[in-house]
């Protein structure tokens, strides 16, 4: 990963608006679709278990969010799931609060089987979700993303795919090679729905790259620049947000192409 | 439709607040009832089948947005079409995505037979719903609006009311006469819920004005005015929204006589 | 309840960082989960039936909002009610539109067997509630806080907890002394889900005071003084609502503590 495949991830998502298909929570549903029409994605919101698995075969990418998840979108997100990989399409997992919740944790357990091409969450998450304990308070984490480097990196190679791990510095680990991403802003803790929408933004980054590392950590970073430029405008996290949104979009290539990663192999 | 009846819509609106009684998606519900209270009008969202039947009849008018429709939420849209032609209340029915998906195309094609006063979608949505093809990228239209101008028409004397099709120029016809309504912004189609909150309005200033292809004229012209000048405050699509609330606020019966219409019959 | 009061509210919120745990309508999850972030609280958003016990009995206190409520989500409104009192927690009430649909209105007066530490609603939901008659038209109250004054005397002493009426000057009572809270401003109302956020500020505030009297007063006085704040700063609805909450973040103790507060016994 360096300043070229950045500038090229920027311009493949601006070329080819991808289509992400967010079976999210109710409480972020609107940032998260306004996040990825701002960086330059196409967002629809299809959680009904009879159109789930039609839609997903025809979207470039699937999130799967499970913030408020319950029986009936349950059902929308195995078949989802399900249909992005008999379609070829990548799908990303962000396993909300799972650990603290036993029915969750057991849907995102299960649909590991899918194996995601992302799985992004806190240190609590991941660590929960890979089986290493964790578990937070709801959203929350109660450790920073370095203290679940070797879960994501266990986790990433039981899937085959690709695990980040959001906090002060996001981790981005495919289990051989990891990219730390630095920059940001503690408003994105402040502005509800700021970590959901990174999750969708990496679905949108990986169809556009066609690459779930490279796509995982160009969402991280333009997150991030985005998050520092907006918060040196906001006036509080209400502000933040808007800011933020039209930061998202502001963001060109070149600007990407000066994220602060640090790559380990 | 002229100047003098923009006027008037206006007045009717600010006067009579009309309670708009939304089934509407839940990636919108936020900007919908910011929309209409920005507008002068008051929203409710109730959509449990136990409850949409009662609230329809006693509403001013009814939106029905099938964005993020299940079985649940199918079966409250039923029974509040019903419930409000029993009370001759006028609804609107905006098919979000419809063609594209099989159960919510059904849901809509049944819905019809309740005559909704004004069908409002894009150029796609309303040719698969008049059974003229189409079909876009889920909310996408792939089509500009004139190019629906004929299955709008065709659907317009169907349902013996009005279709109302957006695009950079939106199209509002009854089936003899129509009405082209220009200006906007293309932020619009970069906030999400833009479109679904035209539809709130749309039945807000029916029920205004009693009138379902005057009201529905006025709607897409305040939209498109207080788009434009939102437009102008922004720094992007984040600042955008707040900015078009408060244009929508603003905007008085003399603003919205200056809009962009072009009548044919 | 006075100066210091307020002051020792404002440290204690921040101090505790309380985690609510909010079943409340689809419309104004996003604005309420900001509002308790700005304020300074921690937000979750459960409510599958699955987990809405779990969850309550580890939160620190629990909002139940009946405005989109269904068959679902009552369910899970059930058991987080019977889990906080169970577990001890604090909860609060929030009977949108209650009175006016039948439905609801059979659950609310369910759930207050289990005796919401502080009910918070409209002068027409508390009559409603109270069996005082009254009914709005969905979450307009047809009636100024006072008019609600003796049903909320009333409801208080039965619940053997709190009642806050909100209006142009709030009222907050246990059925033995009334504070009522003046401030605010008229764009609370023109903001969807200002009074729900409020309803969500409470619970936070009572856990963070450990007094449901007390601390229904301190949210009332902050949303009330915010408000004053932003709507200096506005352009209208639109812009108010990021300022409103980058006010709920910016004040502080000195500032809560010039609420205007009058006092009866």
């Amino acid at each position: 990963m360096d300043a070229d495949d950045l500038r090229a991830a920027r311009a493949a998502l601006r070329a080819t608006t991808p289509l992400v298909h967010c079976l999210t929570n109710t409480v972020v549903q609107t940032i998260t679709a306004n996040a990825l029409l701002a960086a330059g994605a196409a967002p629809a919101m299809v959680d009904a278990p009879e159109e789930a698995a039609d839609f997903a075969a025809v979207a470039s990418a699937v999130l799967v969010n499970v913030g408020t998840v319950h029986a009936r979108t349950a059902e929308a997100m195995r078949r989802a799931a399900r249909s992005a990989v008999a379609a070829g399409t990548p799908w990303v997992l962000d396993p909300v609060a799972v650990g603290g919740l036993v029915y969750r944790t057991e849907l995102a357990t299960e649909l590991l089987e899918h194996r995601p091409a992302v799985v992004r969450g806190n240190a609590s998450e991941v660590m929960a979700l890979a089986g290493a304990g964790g578990g937070g308070r709801g959203v929350d984490s109660t450790a920073g993303a370095d203290a679940a480097a070797p879960a994501a990196a266990e986790l990433a190679r039981r899937t085959g795919g690709v695990v980040a791990v959001s906090g002060e510095v996001d981790l981005v680990t495919d289990g051989r090679r990891t990219v730390r991403v630095g920059g940001g802003s503690a408003l994105l803790t402040r502005t509800t729905g700021a970590g959901c929408a990174l999750g969708a933004l990496v679905a949108a980054y990986v169809a556009a790259t066609g690459n779930a590392f490279t796509g995982a950590v160009a969402a991280h970073a333009h997150v991030a620049l985005a998050a520092e430029v907006a918060a040196d405008l906001a006036d509080g996290p209400g502000t933040f947000a808007p800011a933020w949104l039209d930061a998202l979009d502001a963001l060109d290539g070149d600007s990407l192409a000066r994220a602060d990663l640090r790559e380990h192999r």
